[in-house]
């Protein structure tokens, strides 16, 4: 493997991060607040690392899929290390594993907390803590590439192994353009967000975090109670609506706001399952919480929408503590988690477009059993799926399960009940934060040993690299000379 | 479709379960028991049912995957219904559903139970109820083959619909002799498995039921305690060593006994892979168990390896109520309990052959991306699995997924908790019998709606037929004449 090309990437990477962490400090520093210096540290010492490796010379054409997906996952750890200074340093977060935790959950954008009194935590550390949702939602690499051109021309390959799902289409011939319309897009939606928050009556401060939250699918809060806080029905809408957004493919705004293509978008399969069963779940939690909770209509619809929004884009917001809600809604809840949402947003899962994929496959099995000669095949969106990209999908299907059994074996060592381990390594690897029983959305992972903390931000990481490149790392013919 | 051949093939499976029911009824007469007439009702239904089908003529050449698959999927279920007869006419299970309910649980070897005081039961309905067990481990329609040969040349169809795992190698080159060569293993170590347990202090009634249930891995007892109503450390020992050996493929029986290739077998991949996570599972438990309860280190070690073996068998005996152990521990057994045993057993679950497969087939995928170039394939046992097999294999496991999550969303609307309504479907889709906490080794599955009880009936057979037969049967397109 090409050890130099990544490095380099990864000096590129750091130097961004340092430069991501300013808005931080000018907020660290017009509070004149304690973490002014681990901010400093932190900048300097990522600003410096940058530096040095940025400028290491390689033959930036040398790079394989191997490099890219190596320099993703390598990228993805190293700024999560560095990431997390601010919080260790300041001391708000003693425990360095703790702050790896919280910061891995934010560039991931799970959303997951082990931060107990989470309203003391200074505007400084608050706003990094969220604004690390906003850059992990698109993508960092995806983000480098927008700004500097000169990565090269192959890295195609860092792109596909940040951006979720299986397929990966570019929307104009060149890389570095279509990051730029990419990021353009996410962030013109994130400021409109923004605006309808204040202009419902959320502070300007906690619409910044809350925007943040939703727009990379993440989900914390500078509030305990969530978004249940406010008890504002406009902001628990234009939250609800703003998840649902975020979790369609990216590509489908820019046939629809730059080639103006509704028809597509229209007919666009994966979006339709996405909404068939977002609208499916919320009408069926819907008629089974109704009768159970003192909520009136209005209310009931709020929350369940809110919720489901809240759990299949992986987001991870609360208006309501679902943990009390009976146990069908709550089945509802965790499948839906486990599907997910869109490829190619900032939303975790396994993707509706997996799912459609398998069980279109499905389908085709039994039609050919039937009739083993007719010759069809599996088209998604007109588009034939290749034996090649059917197979990766079923694999990587396979692995994310068995990485769940593992990992629930492993955490179970705490010795917690069963739904709160399961729930924990679901709401991790699928990148959700909060689960069910103790881990719930009032609930937090403090308690977690640290063997168990370990594994669910190696959970983290998988799941948001979609398995491939993290696994690769451990594959030892990657490290030979080739 | 050709519906006659289906008939026809139906008709042969009652006749023969009319057969089967003989010796039931005989202990009903000897005990002068209440449900003599029930069986005497069930076996004349049977019986001129059978021979009113038997002889409908059909073109016998006529039968392809799908007449195969469909031919058995529908047996099961009208044997299933039949064979339910007994318990509902009797009084002994008062409600239909129960009863039918009961028999699946008893065909496809699941052991769940919603008896609530077994051992009041009779002892020929005891008998008839175990047997099952026995009968469905093998598989009928081997067994029918076994005896006609007359069913036809293409009948290589219904063996592999009703044999577990995803390939089917056929011993000899005539179908009959290879089902007959099967029976013959299979019946001859059910003997030495009752007369050791009755060497072993168990009385000779009992030896049957617990031999029954141990070779067709199934579970059913006469004792609420399960086998732990004996508390003999050799009647465990006995059973542990049993269902591990009843959990292995068949045709290395074949390969070991007759032919004498001890070679093969040793080297067996899936055998290797299975022997070593029963070791590993029993070692983890065992030094999880040993502090944490009263028993000294041959009890543990005892307790540990027979609870171990019927989960990963998916038989479902139990000699201590493993509810009570640790979360790490439940969990392992949980694992277990999904990955099951080989293909060609008489277990249910996933089939280790399956996790390999696809464990390799990631190893294979991780290794291209690193070498794009290479030319390397995925081989079992020196084989290479094409990539039919493979596709079917994981789209067996995503359907399996599917089906457990749907099942779980209809099962907690009882608004059960969740270990409950997971664990419940996954002892009955994966064939095991007891789950966890109320549905436990010391529970029963009575509680449960008309509607779960549905619903895990379905499981049963689904999990026992591995999906496809019984899905086929949903396709519009299987009904129309072709």
């Amino acid at each position: 493997m090409n050890i130099k090309v990544i490095f380099k990437i990864l000096g590129i990477v750091l130097f961004w991060e340092s430069v991501l962490m300013l808005p931080s400090l000018a907020i660290a520093i017009i509070d004149n607040s304690y973490e002014v210096k681990a901010f400093i540290i932190a900048i300097l010492i990522c600003f410096i690392g940058g530096l040095i490796l940025k400028n290491i010379k390689s033959n930036k054409n040398d790079m394989r899929k191997r490099e890219g997906y190596a320099a993703v996952a390598i990228s993805w750890l190293i700024m999560s290390m560095v990431g997390a200074l601010p919080f260790y340093l300041s001391g708000s977060i003693p425990s360095y594993i703790d702050a790896l935790f919280e910061t891995v959950s934010g560039f991931t954008t799970t959303g997951s907390s082990i931060v107990r009194n989470i309203e003391s935590m200074p505007r400084g550390l608050l706003f990094w803590r969220s604004f690390t949702h906003w850059i992990g939602g698109m993508g960092v690499l995806v983000f480098t590439m927008a700004l500097i051109p000169s990565i090269g021309g192959r890295s195609v390959f860092l792109m596909r192994a940040e951006s979720p799902g299986p397929t990966f289409g570019k929307l104009v011939p060149k890389l570095s353009e279509s990051s730029k319309i990419l990021y353009i897009i996410y962030a013109g939606m994130t400021v409109v967000l923004i605006v309808l928050l204040i202009m419902a009556g959320m502070p300007v401060f906690d619409s910044f975090i809350h925007a943040f939250g939703t727009a990379g699918t993440g989900g914390f809060s500078n509030k305990a109670l969530s978004v249940g806080y406010y008890n504002n029905p406009w902001i628990d809408w234009i939250i609800t609506i703003g998840m649902f957004l975020f979790g369609i493919n990216f590509t489908l705004y820019y046939l629809l706001l730059i080639r103006k293509d509704w028809k597509s978008v229209f007919k666009n399969e994966e979006l339709r399952l996405y909404t068939f069963y977002v609208l499916l779940g919320t009408l069926l939690i819907f008629i089974n919480v109704l009768p159970k909770f003192n909520y009136n209509i209005s209310e009931t619809l709020r929350h369940s929408a809110f919720t489901v929004s809240t759990l299949v884009t992986t987001t991870g917001y609360a208006t309501t503590d679902f943990n009390l809600w009976p146990m069908f809604s709550k089945s509802i809840l965790l499948a839906l988690m486990f599907f997910g949402s869109c490829a190619g947003s900032t939303a975790g899962g396994v993707k509706s477009i997996r799912i459609l994929v398998l069980f279109k496959s499905f389908i085709y099995e039994i039609k050919r059993t039937i009739h083993p000669n007719s010759v069809q095949t599996v088209k998604v969106d007109g588009k034939v799926i290749d034996d090649d990209t059917l197979k990766s999908i079923m694999l990587f299907f396979f692995a994310y399960v068995m990485i769940i059994i593992f990992a629930v074996i492993i955490v179970s060592l705490d010795n917690f009940d069963f739904m709160t381990s399961f729930s924990a390594i679901i709401a991790t690897i699928s990148n959700i934060g909060p689960g069910l029983e103790l881990v719930g959305p009032m609930g937090s992972f403090a308690d977690f040993s640290n063997l168990s903390k370990i594994v669910m931000t190696a959970c983290m990481i998988i799941g948001r690299l979609e398995v491939m490149p993290v696994l690769l790392l451990f594959a030892p013919s990657i490290w030979k000379k080739h």
